[in-house]
């Protein structure tokens, strides 16, 4: 078996995740999460929602995953939200272009190039549909927006989409979120929901789903004033795959603490450099191995061009003896003031916040004041319209006002005013402050996409007792399940099943086996990443005490029944490691 | 202001939430939590998951919001998941016919008439379009399917429909949910996530949602041999309005405890007497106040064909001084074997269990074994047809073979065969257990509603030192944060800094703040349901000790600085009372 079949054999019997729908064939790109994998992903965000909503100072906000039409007119992504699609004249079945043509040439990045360039590729490769092997050439690539779309109330009067990303449920309530800030940056706003894809023709398991789950964080500086508490990540280490070295002969890894990525500019973005940092540390605490990660610049092809710096969190998840296989599991983007104009532009509403100076500052300002008994009758329906001009113009080029008449464009046609009618004039102003549109700094992951990489980090093969065994070495915050009580004798299931009660009352997720051998109940749980599981045996009933096995080692030491609890809190939490626990004597 | 508008208004204001959107005109039935309010919604989820998920042992999971078609012709909600509406031949406008009809006649229950009805009831009573007053007489009533429907991929080879209701991802995936379950009945499966519902023109805030959140429970039971748990609930009083009392004169509730409904036969069913006695409990538990709070049995109309029992949670959401309004905020049905069967009879999987007998039966079982030879040149084509309708009727109606000859039909025409041509015979077999088609028990709750009771039933209005005040009184388990921290003086804001940061690593949500008067902080609190505010003042430093205030009652007493975290952790998990705190003697 290769490319995570291994995994996604055990996931499925496990009750990991499992395509969707699997009794009406199933859905391409949906998958469900059974009772281990759910545990995991809820895990993952309790810990992501720790660090970087409540830690952080940000607030969550839970918004719809349906959006009317023009949030998406505003955001672009009605516009530009697309994928190359070809499909074919003989089965009908659609294909990504782009894809098409890099696995049929050595192009790396054909998503960059004109539809027509890649309808002349596939002709000269000869390039032939996947699903049937008819020629594709001659057939037209067009664009295919990504969005889903549906219909809100009866009728197609109002459009509605299902939300590429969480933030723009952010960004269209950053009117009221502000108001929530008392108008103060920096603040942050998290989501963690449901986002859609609506790929031509998805695989690759939890890699690419049509239907996924992002965390975001949508922080709001001041680009002048705002600067990310460095010091408190500066001596982390990141593995930095810059654009540089991307494209240099023998480019490769730079390990930069914060502090020198940001002092040698190789992360041009202090804000960017911090979640880095940050990042680096998440990761570690939920078990992606940091052996098999790197922080990969976009090189300036990628990039979206109103952000100025994108770094993604790539890992690799490949199993072991496999080749390497490297996805993005965050995306780290300074999207600059990019977003909440567009909104401003569009929508009714105020995205700005007012910044005060710390002194008023006293402006020149140009305005008119038009003579009306001049306007009216010389320019009759069209006299507001003149008016408006002579405001815009004053604005924005003064010094036309310098001679006697001005000309200014009025419905296509040049309209020329005596100047002493425009009653212009430039006046102090008194100002308090400023009407400033936030930057936004981006961490989005893909709580998916981590939870897959958590899984391959941790699927272990090794031998036991001369038998080979499949496990998963789960951090304990992450693990569906902390501890497995199993009775070795008959007349200790009812001891057994009030200790697993006792256990779970203490906020400790145990499970209560007491069905075939030892050796299988423990594989069971090694299959499902239980850090520890608990024995009662003939010696229970006779000094109180219980055998905890470490799943990795598969090591055992006794311990009194009423020190479990404290005990595996603390195993858990990280307060104390396994190998420190002794084993009392024998009263 | 009435109907809910103050705490409308309060919820937007404070960040409870809004209307979605609003910087394009909001999409109705579409809300935003704000971070008040996904807090809240957060904790009522942690909540249910404690109580439905965890402590009954069952198994949660996550299923895509988007399914594909067969799912919902197989549930039935493609055919019969409507509304019945009416567009106006002026304005456009369409609206629910039903709720035309019963605001404008005695008629309580329209959705149960048939539409030609409806249509006469509109031309008859003169209903006029509430958008623009034209008479809709003479339009017709029509049925609108009230799922949202998109495509899965390019095209519309795949319609794909946003789920009405969680459980159908988990109906779907029984077949590998039983395997997870070791195929031992009863197993219970929960999902906690968004649903859909395309509602024609939707009023009401939170209580009418189109995209809301379910928590739902799927119990999957033997129906003859599974019992609930009835002693752990069977002192829990239960307000019953039962069907005949709704329908009776002086109809009343019946106020019984668990055991009684059972022995009474006033709620039919044992395992939907056990859930509404969890329920209550839990309603408790996170703050609906049980003196606006019913269980309402379905009147017949209302209930689906398959269903034995169905009970509504009712809560009354009126605010002080306003006309009740009940609302349902969970629904308990016994679905029978309803829908795995309807999923049985269109997927191709198993949705049965295999139940093992304690004894192998000796069962006759009718066969037929048909003489090719002659059915061959006899029946041409058809014989295959006529040897499966022979089989089938050796199978149903045995007694047929009694005679000389059978007769069949095939393809709508009979045929008659001699018996002795069938090889009909009854053999004996051994059967050492059945395939048994779970019943379905399920408690369905509405979160968006649960949580809007809650903050309703917690709204509260009096007077603190002469001034009016507005406040939450939520349980401390759902208030948004536990604890406010206020310095009183400049000099302690880093200490009170300090201090909110080590309460937060207690795992306490804590609110820094000191801005305003000490009286606005207070409010500001209230108003967002704080249970206990912090204050540190020129005693702290002498004695390391702060006051803490009591949210509804603004008694304040003095704790020490280190016993704070536990005195808290106390008060929030019920553990101590604020009435049982002493402030200590001056040192």
């Amino acid at each position: 078996m290769s490319d995570g079949d291994r995994l996604a054999e055990l996931a499925k019997r496990r009750g990991f995740y499992f395509q969707s729908s699997e009794p009406y064939g199933g859905a391409a790109g949906f998958y469900t999460f059974g009772p281990q994998g759910a545990a995991v992903k809820h895990n993952v965000e309790d810990a992501w929602r720790e660090r970087f909503t409540v830690r952080e100072g940000n607030m969550e906000i839970q918004s719809p995953t349906v959006m009317p039409e023009p949030v998406f007119e505003a955001s672009g992504h009605l516009d530009t939200f697309d994928d190359m699609i070809v499909e074919c004249a003989d089965c009908g079945s659609s294909h990504r272009a782009d894809h098409l043509v890099e696995d049929h040439t050595d192009i790396e990045e054909a998503e960059s190039l004109p539809g027509s360039e890649v309808e002349d590729l596939i002709a000269d490769n000869d390039v032939a549909c996947p699903t049937c092997g008819t020629e594709l050439a001659g057939r037209p690539v067009e664009d295919f927006n990504l969005m889903f779309q549906t219909n809100i109330g009866p009728g197609d009067a109002q459009p509605g989409y299902l939300r590429p990303e969480t933030a723009q449920g952010i960004f269209v309530d950053v009117p009221r979120l502000k108001e929530y800030a008392r108008n103060q940056l920096p603040f942050g706003v998290t989501q963690i929901g449901p986002a859609y894809r609506n790929e031509i023709s998805p695989r690759g398991g939890l890699k690419r789903l049509r239907e996924f789950t992002q965390a975001e964080l949508e922080l709001f500086v001041d680009p002048q004033e705002d600067e990310p508490p460095l010091a408190e990540v500066a001596d982390v280490v990141l593995p930095l795959y810059s654009a540089e070295q991307q494209q240099a002969e023998d480019g490769e890894i730079q390990e930069l603490t914060v502090r020198e990525a940001v002092d040698e500019g190789v992360v041009g973005e202090p804000w960017i450099a911090y979640y880095l940092g940050v990042g680096r540390q998440w990761y570690e605490r939920i078990g992606v191995d940091l052996d098999r990660f790197r922080y990969r610049q976009h090189l300036s092809g990628e990039r979206a061009h109103y952000a100025s710096d994108c770094w993604d969190a790539e890992a690799d998840v490949s199993l072991p003896g496999e080749d390497p296989d490297w996805i993005e599991i965050t995306g780290y983007a300074y999207r600059s003031d990019y977003d909440l104009k567009k909104h401003a532009d569009h929508a009714d509403d105020e995205f700005s916040v007012f910044k005060q100076y710390d002194e008023p500052v006293t402006v020149e300002r140009p305005t008119v004041d038009p003579d009306m008994s001049y306007l009216g009758p010389a320019f009759g329906g069209q006299a507001q319209a003149v008016v408006d001009a002579l405001a815009d113009l004053a604005a924005n080029q003064p010094d036309a006002f310098e001679g006697d008449e001005v000309t200014v464009e009025v419905d296509g046609e040049n309209v020329t005013v005596p100047v002493e009618k425009t009653g212009f004039a430039v006046e102090e102003q008194t100002e308090h402050g400023e009407h400033l549109t936030p930057h936004v700094v981006e961490p989005s992951f893909g709580v998916d996409r981590v939870v897959y990489t958590v899984l391959t980090h941790a699927y272990r093969e090794d031998e036991v007792d001369g038998e080979p065994r499949t496990y998963l070495a789960l951090d304990p915050e992450v693990a569906p399940t902390t501890v497995g009580v199993f009775p070795l004798l008959d007349d200790l299931e009812g001891r057994a099943r009030d200790l697993t009660e006792r256990l779970r009352a203490n906020g400790l997720p145990a499970t209560y086996d007491d069905s075939g051998s030892i050796g299988r109940r423990y594989r069971r749980q090694d299959e499902i990443g239980t850090p520890f599981c608990v024995t009662l045996d003939e010696r229970t009933p006779e000094d109180d005490t219980v055998t905890i096995r470490d799943r990795d080692t598969t090591d055992q030491v006794r311990v009194p029944v009423d020190e479990l609890p404290a005990v595996l809190a603390d195993l858990r939490a990280g307060r104390r490691s396994f190998e420190d626990l002794e084993t009392p004597p024998r009263a």
